[in-house]
C-alpha cells in the first residue's frame, strides 16, 4: 500500500510538472504556478481559499536587438526579422525544467529599525524555465510568507543570454474586483503628488487632477500608479503591491487594465527609452504582495526588509539614529534664503567672485545663525544640526538643468565652515552636510570622492542629498535604472567614508537600508515642506504608512508648532494642515531613524511643555505595536525605546477626527508607567485652532485603557515612562 | 570742403547703420553685413570682387521654453503661446545697435606645430544687435583674414537672456554654384566614413552609399555633411568650411539646400534633442571660411589655430612631441588580441577573477612581448611605447553600452605594470597609457582622477583614450555638447596631472590644441586601422589634409611596410592600399606631433634601409612649405626640423599616380644638403607591387629641381641633411 501511494505521488509529480503549489508557513496563503498552453508563466495567490491575485502572467518584452541602429533598415533580411522578433520574446514558449521547494526561518537584527529583531520566515519555490525557441533558461523564485508573497526573475549566466535590454517587464497582478485604492499618479520623476482615494475603475478619470505641477515630472500614463499601492477589497482584505531590493533596475509602476482590473508592471525608461539593460547573471527586484485582514497587518509586515540581502557592511558602529534641528524650515517658508546675494543671477562656479558681491541680507546659513542652532541642539539634547544653503551656487541652482551647479566644497563667504565645525564639536553636536545636486547627477558623480573626503576632513559623518529638478544626464529620469544605480553608488561610496545618507527626491525606497544601513533616510513623497507650499491633504500622514513607508523610513521632518506660516514669513499664506498635538504624534506614526525637529527655535521656545515630548522621544526601537490603522482615516502606533523600558505612542487622524480606545496591553505587565499625554484640546482643529492642546499625566499599567479624542487633522502623543516594577 | 566731406561721411554712417563693410588686411577679401527688411542678420563674402559666400542669414531657433514638460498641454494660454513663440525666435526682428571695427596683428609661438611661429593678422567687425521684441542683445563678431573669414555669436550676460536652449543654429553659407566637394556623410557619432567626391547637387544621391557600417553611427540627414568641408569652384577657387574653438557647444554639420546650394549649420543634438544649452555670457565657436586660389593656400592657412585662445597652461615644459611604437597593429590585424581569456564571455569587474582564468594564449600585452617593444624603441630612438589591452575587461568591452566596462587601474595577470615601467625607465623609454572607455564616458568621468593619479604613480605621462561604441550616458552622441565638454574636461584635468592626451573616436578637432597643447593627438577619421578592415580608398590621404586636418593633427599611425595582411595575420584578407614609399611620405603629409611607427618589429627588420627614414624624421617643425596640393589627387609638403637645419619632404598621391617637379627653393640658399630620396620603384603600385622602392642619395641646394614619379597609390619621402654652409 505504501509503495502504491509513493508511486501515485511520483505519477502526480510527473503529470503536474506544469503546475506547482506552494503554501505559506501557517498554511493560510497558497501560491499556484503553472505554464499555460502558450507557454506563459502564470501564477495566482489565495488566502484562506479566497483569491487575492487571480491568474497572472509573468515575463518580459525585450528590445529588438538592432532597433536603435539609425540605418534606414529595421531588419537586414526577413530571416533576420524572424530571429530578432523571436529573441525579443520572453513571455511565451516556456517550459518548466525543474522546480525546487525549500523553507527558511531565521531571526535577524537590524542596525536600526522599528524592531530590534526581525523574523524572516517563508517557504520558497524556485522554478527553472527553458525557452527552447531561444535556447535559454530563466528562473522565477517565489517566497511565500504568512503575510504575503515575493517573487523575482533570475537570469543565470549563459551563452544565449549574456546582455539584453528590456522593453517592458510584463508581471501581472490580476485583481479580483474593483477594489478601493490609495494611489499616487505614476510618474518617472516625482512622488510629490497628493494621494488619491478611489475605486480602481475611477483611476483613469481622476488621473489628470492627480497630477499637480512639480519641479520635475513625467507622468507615466493614464492608468499608471506608483507603488507601494494600498488596496482594500469589499470583503475587507488589505492588499499592498510594492517591490523590494530594486538594485541595478528601474523603479516599477503599475499600469491598470481597468476593464479587467489587471495591473501590469511598467518600468521607468532611461534616456533611450530602454527599461533595463541586463548583464547576466542577474536577479530582478522582488515584486511584493502584502496581504492582511487589517490595516495593522500591513504596517506590521517585514516582507520588504526580509527580501533584501543582509547587511553588507562589516563595521556598522558608526551608524547612529539621529535627532536633529537645522537651518531649513526658514528657507522652506521663505523667511530666509539659500542664496547669498542678488548681485548675480547667473553663477559660473570658479568665476563668480562672491567676495565681491553684496550680501542680500536674507541668507540663512550664516555663521552666527548656525551657532544659535548648535547652542539650541546642545541645550536640548539633539544629536546634530543640518544646514542648507551653505555653499556657493544657490543664486541660479534651480530649473536650468545646469550641469556644473555646485562643487560641494566651497562655502559662502559668511559661512565659516571650519569655525562652525569646531564650535559644534566643542558642544558635542554633529553637523549634517547638505549636498543639493539640482539633479545634475553627472556633476555629483564627478565630485563625489572629493565631496565625501571634504566631509571627513571637516568632521561631518552624515549628508542630506537633494535631487530637485530634471536630471542631467539629459533625458534620464529620477527612477530610471542609471539613476537607481547612482543613488546606490552614493550609498556604497559613502559607506567607504563612513558617511550616513539621507536622500531627498531620490527614488522610493525598497528596503535596501537592510543591506546598507548607512542609507538612513529618504524623502520620496510629499513631506512637511509641502505644508509651506499650500499644504498637504489632511489625511496625508494616515496614508503614508501604507504606501511610501512600506519601502523604508522617511525623513518627514515633523514638529511644526506654528501652523500659520504668515507669522513665520510674511507673505506665506499656507497653513500647516495639522494640530500641534498631531505634530508630536508623527514622531511615532512616520518611522525614521533620522528625526528632525523642523520648526524654528523661537516657536519651540513658545511651547516648552509640548517641546518636551520631542526632546524625550527616541528614534530607534526595540518593538513596535500597531494599535489601530485604517488608510486615510487614522494610524496609531506604540513603540518601545531600544535603550530603556519606556514606550511612546503616537497618532494621526484625518479631517473627520477620531476617538481612540487604546488598550495598553503591550506594556510590560509587571511595570508601572507614568504616562504624559499630549492631546488635542477640546476646541482644537487643524484649520481653526491647531495650537490648542492639553498635557496630562497619569499612572498606567498594561491593564489600562485610554480613551483619546483627536480633532479634525489632529492626533496625540504619549510618553510612557517606566517608573516601578 | 573738408567739413562737407566729413558731414557726408557722417550722413552715410547714419544711413548705412544697417550695412557694414569689412576689408581684409591685404584688401582682397570683403565682408558685407546688414540686417535685412525682416530684421535678419545677413552677410556675404567676396574675394577680389568675386562672391565666395552670397547673402546668408545668421541666427538661432531656440527651444520653446515649456516644450519638454510632459503635461498634456503645450501652452497654458494663448497669451503664453505668443510669448513662448516670440522668445524662441532668434532669427528675425534684429536691429543694429552699434558696430566696432578694429585690427589685429601679432605673431605667436605654438608649443609644437607645423611652424614655430604663427602670424595672426585680421580685421575685426563686432556688430551689436538688439531684438526689441524680446528686449535682448546679441553680438556677432567677424574676423577677416587674408585667407578667410571667421565669425561667431556672442551672448552678453543680461536679465532677459540668462539661460536658453538651442533648437538649431541657423548660420547660412550660400554657395554661388554647384561646386565640386570632398565630403563625409554627416553623422552624430562617427567620422569613420570614406570621403566622397562629387558636385554639391550629387550629395543627396550618394548619401546612402556614403554611410557604411560603424560601431556607433547616427546619420544626420540626407544632405548633411561634416566639416571641414573642402570645395572647389568652377573658376578655381578653393573654399573650406569648418569651425574653430568648439567649446561647451555641439559639433556642427552642414545641411545643404541642394536647390539653392545654401548650407545651414546643423548641430549635434543631445539625448533630449536639444542642440545647445547656453548660460550667458557665452560665445559660440567660430564658423570659418578659408578661401584660396590653390590647394596649397588652404593647407597653409592658420585660421583655425588663430581663432582659438592662446595657451592657458602656464608650464608647458612637460609637453613633448613624441615618436612611438606599440603593441597595437597586431591586434588591429587580428594577429593577437586585447583580451586575455576565453573562459569568461561576460565580465563583472571586481567579481570576475582573472587569476582563475586560463589565458587563451593570444593576448598581445604580455610583459615579455612589451619588453621586446621597449628594447626596439630604445635601440631605434623612439620616445615611447603604447600598449593596448593591458587592463581587465576586454572580453566583453564592445557593443553592449556597458556602463562599468573598465576601471583603468587593474592590469591583466600577465602584464607586470610596475616591472614594465621600471624596465622602460631603465632604457630611457616612456610608456603610453591606454584608456579605452568603450564610450562609457559616465564611467570614465567617475574614474578620471584615480586613473590619472595611477598614471602619475606609475610613470606614464601620456594617454591614448578611445571612444568606441554608443555613448553612455544613454542617448548622447559623440559630438553633442555634453560629450564635447567631456573631452575637454579630460584635457584640462590631464593638464593638472601633466598628462598628454591622444583621443581616438572623439569629436573632430577645432584647433583647441592651441589653448591646451597637451591635447597632442586625435583620430576622428579613418586612420591606418581601416587598412586592416578592408582598406582606405587610395586617395584618402590626399583628402585628409583638406578636411579632417584643418582642425588639428591626426594620429594616423603610418609606417606599414607589410601591405599583405594575410602575412601578418592568417585570415586577414585586407591589403594596405599604399606603396611602402608613400607610408614614409605620410610622416610629412599627415602632420602630427605624435607619430607612430605602426608596423610590427619583424616587418621593420625586413626593410632596415627604408626604416631609416622613420628613425630620422622628426615630428616638430620650424617651418612648413606646401609644394603641391590638389584634394583627391596629390599632396606634397616640405618641413624644416625645429631642432636642426634639416628638411624633410613627403608626398602621397592617388590611384592615378603623379609626377612631381619640385623646386627646392625653400632650402636655405647658402647651404648644401644631402638628399636621401625614398621613392616608388618603377614597377611599384599599391595593388600589385607595393614594396618596390628605391633609395637614392644626391647633393642638392636651393637651386635644385627634383623630378619624382609616384606610382598608383604611391608617394615619396626625402630627407635633406644640411652638410655644408
Amino acid at each position: 500500500m505504501k509503495t502504491l501511494f509513493i508511486s501515485i505521488l511520483g505519477l502526480l509529480a510527473a503529470m503536474t510538472v506544469n503546475a506547482q503549489k506552494l503554501t505559506s508557513p501557517d498554511g493560510q496563503m497558497e501560491l499556484n504556478f503553472k505554464v499555460d498552453a502558450k507557454g506563459k508563466p502564470t501564477y495566482n495567490l489565495t488566502r484562506k481559499g479566497k483569491t487575492v491575485i487571480a491568474d497572472s502572467h509573468l515575463g518580459f518584452d525585450l528590445v529588438k536587438e538592432n532597433a536603435n541602429k539609425a540605418m534606414d533598415f529595421e531588419y537586414k533580411t526577413f530571416a533576420d526579422k524572424d530571429k530578432i522578433e523571436k529573441k525579443a520574446n520572453m513571455t511565451t514558449g516556456f517550459k518548466i525544467v525543474s522546480t525546487k521547494e525549500s523553507a527558511f526561518d531565521e531571526t535577524w537584527k537590524p542596525v536600526w529599525g522599528e524592531e530590534s529583531s526581525i523574523r524572516n520566515n517563508y517557504k520558497e519555490l524556485a522554478v527553472t524555465l527553458s525557452q527552447p525557441d531561444n535556447d535559454r533558461t530563466i528562473l522565477i523564485r517565489f517566497r511565500l510568507f504568512n503575510d504575503g508573497l515575493g517573487f523575482r526573475y533570475e537570469f543565470p549566466s549563459q551563452k544565449n543570454l549574456t546582455y539584453f535590454n528590456i522593453k517592458e517587464e510584463k508581471s501581472e497582478f490580476a485583481m479580483t474586483g474593483n477594489h478601493k485604492a490609495w494611489w499616487l499618479a505614476g510618474d518617472y520623476d516625482t512622488q510629490e503628488y497628493e494621494y488619491q482615494t478611489s475605486r480602481l475603475s475611477e483611476i483613469r478619470g481622476k488621473m489628470k487632477d492627480a497630477i499637480t505641477e512639480n519641479s520635475s515630472q513625467t507622468p507615466a500614463g493614464p492608468t499608471c500608479v506608483q507603488t507601494a499601492l494600498q488596496m482594500k477589497t469589499d470583503d475587507g482584505l488589505y492588499i499592498n503591491l510594492h517591490e523590494a531590493a530594486c538594485i541595478d533596475y528601474a523603479t516599477m509602476h503599475l499600469e491598470l487594465d481597468d476593464k479587467n482590473m489587471v495591473f501590469t508592471s511598467h518600468l521607468t525608461p532611461d534616456a533611450q527609452g530602454y527599461k533595463g539593460r541586463i548583464q547576466t547573471p542577474f536577479n530582478t527586484p522582488w515584486r511584493t504582495v502584502i496581504v492582511g485582514e487589517s490595516g495593522k497587518d500591513i504596517l506590521a509586515s517585514r516582507i520588504t526588509l526580509n527580501l533584501n540581502e543582509p547587511c553588507k557592511l562589516t563595521d556598522t558602529s558608526w551608524i547612529k539614529p539621529t535627532k536633529y534641528v537645522g537651518v531649513w524650515w526658514e528657507m522652506i517658508t521663505n523667511k530666509s534664503h539659500w542664496s547669498y546675494t542678488d548681485d548675480v543671477y547667473s553663477v559660473k562656479l570658479g568665476e563668480t567672485d562672491y567676495k565681491k558681491c553684496k550680501p542680500h541680507g536674507r541668507h540663512g546659513a550664516t555663521t552666527a545663525h548656525v551657532k544659535e542652532y548648535i547652542d539650541f541642539a546642545a541645550e536640548n539634547g539633539f544629536d546634530a544640526v543640518l544646514v542648507e544653503g551653505w555653499n556657493e551656487g544657490w543664486e541660479d541652482w534651480f530649473g536650468h538643468q545646469k550641469d556644473y551647479v555646485f562643487d560641494f566644497v566651497t562655502p559662502y563667504p559668511d559661512f565659516d565652515l571650519k569655525g562652525i565645525h569646531e564650535y559644534a564639536a566643542s558642544k558635542g553636536v554633529k553637523m549634517i552636510m547638505h549636498h543639493e545636486t539640482s539633479s545634475s547627477t553627472a556633476n555629483y558623480d564627478r565630485h563625489l570622492d572629493k565631496a565625501y573626503q571634504f566631509m571627513v576632513d571637516n568632521g561631518y559623518n552624515a549628508v542630506k542629498s537633494g535631487y530637485v529638478g530634471d536630471i542631467v544626464p539629459y533625458g534620464e529620469h529620477h527612477y530610471s535604472q542609471p539613476l537607481n544605480n547612482h543613488y546606490l553608488r552614493c550609498i556604497t561610496k559613502a559607506a567607504d567614508y563612513k558617511i550616513m545618507v539621507n536622500a531627498h527626491e531620490a527614488t522610493r525606497p525598497t528596503g535596501i537600508c537592510r543591506t546598507y544601513p548607512n542609507w538612513i533616510g529618504n524623502e520620496s513623497a510629499r513631506g512637511t515642506e509641502y505644508e509651506s507650499f499650500g499644504g498637504n491633504p489632511v489625511d496625508h500622514t494616515t496614508i503614508l504608512p501604507f504606501t511610501r513607508m512600506i519601502g523604508g523610513p522617511m525623513d518627514y521632518t515633523p514638529g511644526i508648532f506654528e501652523m500659520d506660516l504668515s507669522k513665520v514669513a510674511p507673505g506665506n499664506t499656507s497653513k500647516v494642515r495639522s494640530t500641534l498635538a498631531r505634530q508630536l504624534g508623527l514622531y511615532l506614526v512616520i518611522y525614521s531613524p533620522l528625526q528632525m525637529a523642523a520648526d524654528l527655535i523661537e516657536n519651540y521656545k513658545r511651547f516648552p511643555d509640548a517641546f518636551q515630548f520631542i526632546k524625550d522621544v527616541p528614534c530607534d526601537w526595540e518593538k513596535s505595536v500597531y494599535l489601530e490603522a485604517e488608510p486615510g482615516d487614522y494610524v496609531t502606533i506604540a513603540r518601545k525605546d531600544k535603550n530603556s523600558d519606556n514606550w511612546f505612542v503616537g497618532s494621526s487622524v484625518d479631517e473627520n477626527g477620531h476617538t481612540s480606545t487604546l488598550s495598553l496591553s503591550f506594556l510590560s505587565p509587571k511595570t508601572q508607567y507614568e504616562a504624559t499625554i499630549y492631546a488635542d484640546g477640546k476646541d482644537a482643529s487643524w484649520d481653526k485652532n491647531p495650537q490648542s492642546y492639553t498635557i496630562t499625566k497619569r499612572k498606567v499599567t498594561s491593564k489600562s485603557v485610554l480613551r483619546l479624542k483627536s480633532a479634525s487633522g489632529g492626533g496625540f502623543a504619549i510618553a510612557l515612562r517606566a517608573i516601578a516594577n
